[in-house]
């Protein structure tokens, strides 16, 4: 099976845990196959591979999500990383074209198409295997996943079937209704709309380029910021006349909310929690490394981390979204393809931060124009590379760099450092990327 | 009038803002005259001062509270130091012979004791003036200030006074009684015992002198640890015959939990915090640098500090204790004689610290075993010494203590450095302080 992940979304429903840089998939909160815990995007993959573990994934998004797909998944996994973000359409199509050109996928190859953050059991992934096969026998020239509803929700879409058979010719679409409309549609057996198609590479590259003007994939994906954003079922799906829809009726949750969130984790709590026998139905997830006590807490989610603290009634947790948009704040914790870093203190002319670099990684090599930096390497050992002179570095260590000194830090083992920035004008936007001197093979 | 301030308590019940260097009576969370928020000992001195613009201020508390009392009060107060804690008989013996021996006050001038923390009306200080002028006119040797209760409490000790009058002769004292104990107190007009007296400091004298075996306050001092505990109220109070208590009936408050601390409180919020529109009743402080955004919370107490994070209903808030005893752990944050520190980050064989050194003072000279050290000056100016080296310095610039090496910074204007510990043990008592060289006479 060949298969794509969208995945996309920024982080604000599920603040203070996701960010810009941290969306929801990429959290480790579900329970994991060891007692540990998994991310919403390693479960996904875990399921398809007990389904088919020869399927090929890839997964389409956009850099800033690049480094925690690698630090989840590894090489496992292809990326086809979308220059900035567009619809589901233009998405698809740049994944389509990397499928072909890249990868060399051949074009009569069935490829099924899927969001990579739906909470689903393992008949979902045995379903999809059932939609690529009806593709390579020729039944539709695409095929859909159609949810069976449990409530008439007004938050998706729907499909309207022509019967209620296990599979059915798609009559029509219809966008998200209101409350009566949607009973309606429950009573004559419409499904939810859950993003998943499956169709030929060939037909998507077809689609393509039937309303794209482009040659190959590297000159899509220069071109792609000049594409307009629109959904694949408003160019493709709904235009389709050869069209099929099979029923999955098990669990399909969308946890886009720390309300639904909640309901998959295991226990109620993670990280340092305590809380006391007169809380009820209490959700409490803590990335601090601070005690969080709760007290008679009812129905609540509270969650805390170094971007800020959340504490919810349940059903009010669903309308977080205006609230955190008017929050701007300093990212405090980010997962890059080195390592991570944490910010820890932040005033007016300084910024310390706490930078962990993985075995076999290192930074860029850069400088800096209006800050002073002074490293402190807390544990691990590797090599530091300051204005051209090679330094090997250990616990105790200390490393002054003052604006224009280039300089990086190259890690043999799992290295931590400590970085205080010192200056009038600390900014992400300060960082001059310098080429390493010849010679010098590392990174 | 001279009046000795009684400063107690640990910081159980107010956590995570409180701690055991930081007690409930130096928070700053009550409106001050300014539009500012100041602490309960700011506004009980502030209140003695509008009553006695001439009172002379004692205040009787530990060692750990000393630097919190001067940066609060500055040089306003006198400030009698315990050793050790013990209860309140020779807390109270302690300072009569500190006001005598090292202050020099006269034995007949009236002194009037009382909780540093009561939150109380205008009125209660003018009323220890009258006790302190019954006390020089001889109408008894010891008065009490008694409250009028405004329900049957289970948790103050009683008053019961031989009438209704508002001086009256007290019959005796009674323990916490139980509901209906206290129910009938109430109908013959007793009054709850705030721990307030006043008499004559010779008084005071002749009580410590029959009941412990000291010569003077220096002696007193020494073998202070040897004392046994033992409240005011049972060495002498309640033995005294020559007894008046008068009636307070203005408005006194325990602070001593959040849910009345947050009575006392202006607004609802301080710090960075968002209550949306369907809060009610809620209660959010928060000291950290991150957002907090509460939904759908009703009757509750938040309070975040670095220590931690309550999240409570406030009925509950006042069963924290026990869950807060059970916490172990680094304090985040406190206030020293020579401005504060805070804890940024703690890692296994790392910490990290934010210092900062108010204009003109200094750190003891001292080094550590067991650790290395670095500074790196994020704000100010002043001067290091270094193993007998003196360095100015200023924004950016780096100092390495290796273990051993000995180490002090001397601020000029407001210091602020980021220091980081390297080294497997790292503890508060690895500290080993040295002499200043010879010809150094900073601190």
């Amino acid at each position: 099976m060949q298969i794509i992940l969208l995945s996309g979304g920024s982080g604000k429903r599920l603040w203070p845990l996701s960010n810009d840089v941290r969306s929801k998939q990429f959290l480790k909160m579900l329970p994991g196959r060891d007692g540990g815990q998994e991310s919403m995007i390693m479960r996904v993959y875990r399921q398809i591979m007990a389904v088919d573990p020869k399927a090929s994934v890839t997964v389409a998004t956009g850099k800033k999500q690049v480094s925690s797909i690698v630090n989840q998944l590894g090489d496992k996994v292809k990326i086809c990383v979308e220059p900035e973000r567009r619809d589901t359409f233009p998405a698809i199509c740049l994944a389509a074209s990397y499928l072909r050109d890249v990868q060399k996928v051949p074009e009569e190859e069935p490829v099924v198409i899927c969001p990579v953050d739906p909470y689903v059991e393992h008949t979902y992934f045995q379903m999809l295997n059932q939609l690529a096969r009806l593709v390579s026998e020729d039944s539709a020239r695409l095929v859909l996943l159609g949810m069976e509803p449990t409530y008439p929700s007004e938050k998706y879409g729907y499909i309207i079937p022509a019967d209620r058979e296990q599979i059915s010719r798609v009559e029509t679409f219809r966008e998200k209704p209101d409350l009566e409309t949607a009973r309606e549609y429950l009573r004559c057996g419409a499904l939810w709309n859950g993003g998943v198609f499956a169709c030929r590479l060939g037909y998507l590259l077809e689609k393509a380029h039937e309303q794209i003007d482009f040659e190959g994939y590297g000159d899509f994906f220069e071109n792609y910021g000049k594409q307009k954003k629109i959904s694949f079922d408003y160019a493709v799906a709904e235009r389709e006349e050869s069209l099929l829809v099979v029923r999955y009726s098990g669990d399909w949750k969308d946890l886009g909310t720390w309300n639904t969130f909640s309901e998959a984790m295991e226990g109620s709590t993670l990280g340092r929690v305590t809380l006391n026998e007169t809380c009820e139905n209490t959700h409490v997830v803590n990335e601090l490394n601070v005690p969080v006590l709760c007290m008679g807490c009812k129905n609540m989610i509270i969650a805390v981390s170094g971007d800020g603290i959340l504490i919810s009634d349940k059903e009010q947790s669903s309308y977080i979204k205006p609230y955190v948009e008017e929050m701007t704040g300093q990212i405090m914790y980010a997962e890059k393809s080195w390592g991570s870093f944490t910010v820890l203190d932040v005033q007016e002319d300084s910024m310390t931060i706490r930078v962990v670099l993985m075995p076999g990684h290192g930074l860029h090599y850069h400088s800096h124009e209006h800050r002073d930096e002074v490293w402190t390497v807390t544990g691990g050992e590797g090599e530091a590379l300051i204005d051209g002179r090679r330094l090997p570095v250990k616990p105790g260590d200390v490393i002054s760099m003052p604006a224009g000194c280039k300089h990086t830090v190259y890690a043999r083992t799992e290295l931590s450092v400590i970085e205080v920035q010192v200056g009038r004008e600390i900014s992400v936007e300060d960082k001059q990327k310098h080429p390493l001197p010849e010679g010098d093979g590392k990174q």
